[in-house]
């Protein structure tokens, strides 16, 4: 991908789309727009009045033009062999009018013509975000490349999902946000993401398909997906409801299907369904950081730095059919050696209390607890407080890398760690260890119930993976 | 309470708990510390050998002293007309041993010879934080009051839960940490906050009850709470599952009781059983936001900015029971004058897209919306970035204050409105329009499961609190 095209640059929106392009993409980024040399602020970026003129090729093309321009422009692209389009308009099937769904229909005519040698995200879509290669449709969006694609059939969703991605430092693969769907639909998206060598982890949003691509529901995914596929697919299916499938109508035309039948398909095809917008987020960060451990999760560790925390979090975890094993007699052998302090007994659920502030000790009783064979996974609860200075007696910022070299042990081991941090104040602090540990490939949520959910549906999702085979 | 004395005022501890004292108190504070005249830093403290030395009245001790001593230290508070004394040392029957029993025992002994004249908190707990009085046990602490009081089986709950309150600029009455709770206890505790006058929501922390409090749970709270008690009681009960009672019995050595035992208490005295620390605080958050609204919730407004957050939060409601209800006819037709932009319809659930940046177009909506009697609530999904201005073409500190009025008219017209930002970055700009909405008693979460579980146990409460009168 080496020349972008943007086609409208709108001076009443300070060029917005133009800027949001020529600040990331790696090429070459070009405006079209007819009777105008340069645009003011953007020196080094060629204008040209028709996507024609351009000299060299053109790999992408970015349409934000009033609707009664989309067509001719579209038709341009495809004479000038453009590879994909994005067309931002809006207000074509999405306007429940005649006259929208007519001029829809006649985009789709001139890409058959052109046997689609010409791709289309939209319209009403936002597009491609790859900051693999930089294409971004916001200046500031995050431009480090990551493995997990994004196929959203709502632009407000993708991007509410690519800033908590940056606030999280979880980077993506690719986000494709196809609004409409007249040609790259849900299906086509997932198929491709599928195969694309550049992706581990797929997840998506959908409402539902269109009409007229069929409403046979089990043979929607099995034409897609072979069973020998290895790719988590985590879906946040919306209007599964009557209410929220009456929404859905009026937001993207959708047919929602019923929830049940969702619900076994995907079950059928192991595809993870996410039960809200922040399920949806910690399930791709999961399988982002810890998506290489492949067993079932049944006795899980507890580690909190108060009693009170531990007991909250036992009633949790157990509610969801989860085991706080006791440990071996070896591991609390091993544990009443390293915590001789009173008050803390060597049993799970564990609580360090103060032992917290000293890195070593939590490093070792981190490791000897993944050590015992009995434990699948831990649970570590920890408020931002300690990270403080007024909190401390001790150095911070060497503190907070040992605790994150503690936190990381979870790999060493092949076991899941995961931490909560409650907000609770200490915001950047918080903000500071939750990027290190997400970089560090450790997966930080925000309460216990959120964690328990989680392993839950991981596995889930395992044991199935397990049959499967 | 004007004269409070700190006994044990450790240099070891860089003075703690007597900086947490003499930062705070509104009155006097004393230090007891035998061979000492002065401790550094703290010129304006009087150091006194014993308590018995002290000229004038004390009305609250807190001792922080090796385990021998208190015994005695307690004996001489009692000489000395002490009316509360907090034990924060611990090693008392929480040690599990029968040393640790046995000394409890004699500082009961010591209460009882004295006709508890002088009653104690603790051994092994926090105290008591009053900030109207400026009663803290760390510096930080907030200092303004509020009419929530709690009652903590854990000093690290409530050290969390007055981080939280902090955070959310929830002002508290008084926080109780009874640790081992010899004298004071939850259900003494309860009692005086059903008749505080400065209390009007109460919240507990409860594991369980010692085994010669009785385990006739049926008369437990039958002998405390009255029918016509109008403070809401909101209970987080650790302990509701095997391992998390044999967790509470490590932590607190309580008697947990059965989880099913323990549901149809509550429900019988309508005390609302939170499910996690966060649903505790949500549900703190709520009643001291909208406590004097006592009506049911049945049929929520969702306005959201984005056609996929709205559909996602219409199925949370919705499988919880509510109904996202479609509009009156008079309010459909007021909704199309206001929003006449294409792409926003006026259905419930409602999608303001960019009309939120204009934060007249929004009072209107909300205040239309909040006149259609058939709706009892509205649940506002914000993301944060419209209050950045690089998201923005106007001021933005106006716009804030003038979406906060929006946010307000639920008070106006005596609903719930309820608004969630989610976690996505702009955490400084999140935090700074958190504590303003909630120092105008609007109550922000972060997820829409929240709020719908939120408005769910609310509903619940207000539908049985109708019928006990």
């Amino acid at each position: 991908m080496k020349c972008v095209a943007v086609i409208g640059a709108s001076q009443k929106r300070n060029y917005f789309f133009l800027r949001a392009h020529a600040t990331q993409f790696h090429g070459e980024v070009v405006a079209i727009k007819p009777g105008v040399e340069k645009i003011p602020g953007f020196d080094n970026v060629p204008v040209y009045p028709k996507i024609g003129d351009v000299p060299g090729e053109v790999d992408f093309a970015f349409i934000a033009l009033p609707r009664d321009q989309v067509k001719s422009v579209l038709q341009e692209c495809i004479q000038k062999g453009v590879k994909l389009v994005s067309i931002f308009t809006a207000e074509f099937s999405d306007s429940g009018t005649e006259t929208g769904r007519s001029m829809e229909r006649q985009l789709l005519n001139i890409l058959e013509a052109g046997n689609y040698n010409t791709r289309v995200l939209g319209p009403n879509g936002m597009g491609l975000y790859y900051p693999r290669k930089g294409l971004a449709w916001r200046p500031e969006y995050p431009q480090n490349p990551g493995e997990v694609n994004l196929i959203m059939q709502s632009g407000g969703l993708a991007n509410l999902f690519i800033h908590t991605s940056k606030y999280l430092s979880l980077p993506v693969g690719k986000v494709f946000s196809f609004g409409n769907g007249i040609d790259l639909d849900f299906l086509k998206l997932l198929r491709f993401s599928l195969e694309d060598p550049e992706c581990r982890v797929i997840a998506g949003y959908l409402e539902g398909i269109k009409p007229d691509q069929g409403s046979d529901l089990k043979t929607l995914f099995g034409r897609n997906i072979s069973s020998s596929n290895s790719k988590p697919i985590i879906l946040l299916k919306g209007g599964r409801t009557t209410a929220g499938s009456t929404a859905a109508q009026t937001h993207t035309a959708s047919l929602t299907g019923s929830a049940q039948a969702w619900e076994s398909l995907l079950r059928q095809h192991n595809i993870i369904q996410a039960d809200s917008f922040d399920n949806f987020v910690n399930l791709i960060l999961y399988f982002h950081c810890y998506g290489s451990l492949r067993r079932p999760i049944q006795n899980i560790c507890i580690i909190s730095l108060s009693g009170g925390f531990g007991v909250i979090a036992t009633d949790i975890f157990e509610s969801l059919g989860f085991s706080i094993t006791p440990f071996s007699n070896s591991t609390q052998e091993k544990l009443t050696q390293i915590i001789s302090v009173s008050g803390t007994s060597p049993r799970n659920p564990i609580d360090l209390s103060v032992l917290v502030q000293n890195s070593s000790i939590v490093n070792q009783v981190v490791r000897t607890i993944l050590e015992d064979p009995l434990i699948d996974a831990i649970y570590f609860e920890l408020p931002p407080w300690y990270f403080d200075t007024s909190h401390r007696f001790s150095e911070s910022a060497q503190y907070m890398k040992e605790m994150i070299e503690c936190f990381r042990l979870g790999h060493e081991f092949n076991k899941p760690l995961v931490v909560s941090i409650p907000h609770v104040g200490f915001e950047a602090l918080r903000e500071e260890l939750l990027q290190k540990l997400t970089q560090n490939r450790v997966v930080v949520l925000v309460t216990p119930r959120e964690v328990a959910e989680l392993f839950f549906q991981v596995s889930d999702y395992h044991s199935r993976q397990k049959i499967a085979k």
